[in-house]
């Protein structure tokens, strides 16, 4: 028997233990790597690894120490009685060896690998070969098999709605976020649009970052319910909302890894959404040079790998390719890209029109998910409930509901960067500017990031501004200035 | 400024920060998945990954911790004053994510990769990706600049020797620690032989696990050096030997995730035995149903690779194809293994044949090694020098040299099983009888293992006692009694 301990750490989805060195009941001295246990005396066992305190600070030779993700999972207060048996690997991990050789695995395989993800019998190593060997072939049925372990038995029951929309777009294009607008009008329709959105990677700032600017993103299952119900619409962190816990694992580690491939992420995407449910779905692949789809071969390619999962999972799917080969809107980075959004809402005149294009075309494709519209009619329909002012109260009624926030200041640091010579603008660096977001802060502060002044085929004369970058703190500021002072800008101009 | 803080947490491979989550300098409030961080302030920056403490108990706001492993890098005291940047992942790993999608590398992308490895900024993620990437496709020019890259600049020099030998078996076969037995008749004639050997897997008992229960094997370079010019040989564990770094940290991934393959761990064979100035080296294939090598088709493939990268290396490799597919010796299990070894140097009778004329083979075909010995004599050479005790002496001032132990007591749980019919066994599972020791607690402890009574061919009445079970502690008893009440004995009697 040790005596359980909260070690007040975050690791980040690896369950970790610390056992004292000289720990009175289990030899660990000899321990020189990675070592999985199950711990019991909770309700039900709980795996974790191994690492080795040292000195009495951590934990004392009596006691096991679990870190906060752990700690959470055994259900039990500290002090209470537990014992530790060592565990071997997942037995799942021999069919993950099995694919790595190259093997088409069964459905059985998915749902064994994904149940000991779920049960965090995997660590991030594990998870990290999973992803690797799928990413070097995997069929289309296994994308299905995954995707249907993936989505779980958790699924957000909508009661007697007939089309719970969404939009996702596979691709970070600087300043697309169209997501609130779309979520706008849709509501200000009457379809229910619950937009539950994981944290965005390390790129930029994600949907939930634009959001969070705006209001409490943080909300429960249960509130999510009524407020879509209510209000048709939301857009919320996934942390709170208790579904598909192993592809939320299994995608911390891609983006930290930068492993995600298109085949594996529809298996995730679709799963998300089934469990979120989703029952009509518009997915949107940009096409670019510096896009993720760089073809419109490969975007065809992903499209049927949609459909044919889509089809089989019983999910609605439409998928649409567009352009992505430029910036879309103005401001790139959280607080910028908000306040696009609300200028197209409250139709000002200096909204960008990329942005509000690309929305209206979007939503107007789900409205039309709604058997009683006319086909063709959806455009138009978005486009009234945009002038009208009615996407823009149903989007105030969100906000408020969610909890409306104040608006973060822009950063206080800024530099306006310009043409260097006379002529036209012939490209805009898509992933430059992305990198600069970055670079300036704005995946961590809201109010950094890039202020786009013009576009592709415009005419510009030597000095003429072409973005302005807002930093909130000065190690940012000197990152992203290095970057602007290499004498790249991100724009050609010829 | 942050404060440094020791926090004595042994994590295997990865170097860990401590942050507050209201750090007074950096917003970490945010963070929400594995982030990278570059810690300045010693002679040069150390590279961690970031975990959250929510209380002051671990570290306080001004502080930062970092566990033993990146502490130890840091060479500084408790105390001192550091920064932290954020770091983006590692250069490399663009290469990585190239091998993910089928590219070959380069000479400079291995060169870095292995580079990024050493200095700990691979996560053992990261580290594993790059294992299964090349899992599923490299070739032999990649394993030859990836063992080239291993090796690295730091290569034990064993001035005016000509010759510096080494064996190496590419299986765990069970009992066959032939390598004490190699090494004593090799160094009784003359020829230096310095086995480095890593702390084996999982899977039961490695050489220095066997080594261990007759010597201290925790020697540095220095002592190496010396004793191995005086007495031609010794048998020592890797750990304070700082050769291969960064092979070294890819290993312990590979061991913890059952990744490793074939053309890799050719790769980190050679670069170990090149750093570790070996000039000669024999390499053992063992082809059998139940081991890593399955046919002798592999088996030539495998001899093939070897042949191709150890000759564009500069090491002069042998390589021999045996038969894997019976367990070899008595004992397995250290102090089991031990036993048969020191029976076999004191030429006694009941010592177990096959493992005694398998250890003459391979010792024989080292000597040859050297030119001056007639072709053919080396088997014979070996024979003389293991009848004439000259092998035992030259053992037992290796075992003096590095510091004798005692023998440590076999497991005080017992238990025999028998033949359930009569018959003649006509084949032993090697993979069963492994498995049998490693729940026994042979990886554990030295006493655990299984003592093997029969071999293949032999017949057998129905209760002849087929082996008998060591276990040093009721758990692990538990664990293989289990094993062996399911029905099976791992022997086929026919």
């Amino acid at each position: 028997m040790l005596v359980l301990k909260h070690v007040p750490v975050r690791s980040f989805n690896e369950n970790i233990a610390y056992i004292h060195k000289d720990c009175s009941i289990y030899k660990v001295s000899n321990i020189k790597s990675l070592t999985r246990i199950e711990i019991h005396g909770g309700e039900k066992p709980v795996f974790a690894f191994l690492q080795i305190a040292d000195n009495n600070k951590i934990v004392r030779p009596d006691e096991l120490g679990l870190n906060t993700e752990a700690f959470s999972q055994m259900g039990l207060p500290e002090g209470a009685e537990i014992t530790l048996t060592l565990t071997p690997p997942a037995p799942s991990l021999s069919a993950v060896r099995r694919k790595i050789a190259g093997n088409v695995l069964s459905e059985n395989d998915y749902a064994a690998i994904v149940n000991d993800i779920s049960e965090h019998r995997y660590s991030n190593m594990d998870i990290a070969s999973f992803l690797v060997a799928m990413n070097s072939f995997i069929t289309p049925n296994e994308i299905l098999d995954l995707a249907e372990a993936l989505r779980g038995d958790k699924i957000i029951d909508w009661g007697t709605e007939e089309i719970v929309a969404d939009y996702h777009c596979i691709d970070d294009i600087p300043g697309n976020k169209i997501d609130l607008i779309i979520t706008a009008i849709v509501a200000a329709y009457g379809l229910p649009m619950p937009k539950i959105v994981s944290s965005s990677s390390s790129s930029g700032s994600g949907i939930l970052d634009t959001m969070k600017t705006l209001a409490n993103v943080n909300i429960d299952t249960r509130t999510l319910k009524k407020q879509v119900l209510e209000r048709r619409g939301a857009i919320v962190d996934a942390e709170k909302i208790e579904i598909c816990e192993a592809e939320r694992m299994i995608s911390k580690v891609e983006k930290q890894n930068g492993l995600s491939t298109l085949e594996c992420s529809i298996a995730s995407l679709l799963a998300n959404k089934m469990a979120s449910g989703i029952t009509h779905l518009l997915i949107d692949i940009p096409v670019g040079i510096r896009a993720k789809i760089k073809t419109s071969a490969e975007a065809t390619h992903l499209r049927k790998i949609i459909e044919y999962v889509g089809d089989r999972l019983g999910l609605n799917v439409d998928v649409t390719i567009t352009d992505g080969s430029e910036p879309i809107g103005s401001g790139v980075g959280p607080a910028l890209e908000a306040r696009d959004i609300i200028k197209i809402l409250k139709n000002k005149e200096d909204a960008p029109d990329d942005l509000k294009e690309k929305a209206l075309f979007m939503a107007g494709r789900i409205l039309e998910f709604d058997g009683k519209l006319r086909g063709g009619q959806g455009y138009l329909v978005a486009k009234e409930l945009l002038k009208s002012g009615k996407a823009f109260d149903a989007f105030e009624m969100i906000l408020k509901t969610q909890g409306k926030v104040e608006a973060p200041q822009l950063g206080h640091l800024t530099r306006d960067v310009v043409a260097d010579k006379d002529g036209t603008i012939s490209r805009i660096n898509t992933s430059f500017i992305n990198k600069a977001a970055t670079l300036a802060g704005a995946g961590q502060y809201a109010g950094a990031g890039i202020d786009i002044f013009r576009k592709s085929g415009e005419s510009v004369t030597a000095g003429d501004i072409l973005y302005r970058i807002y930093s909130c703190n000065q190690n940012d500021f000197a990152f992203v200035t290095s970057l602007i002072e290499s004498g790249k800008t991100g724009f050609d101009i010829e």
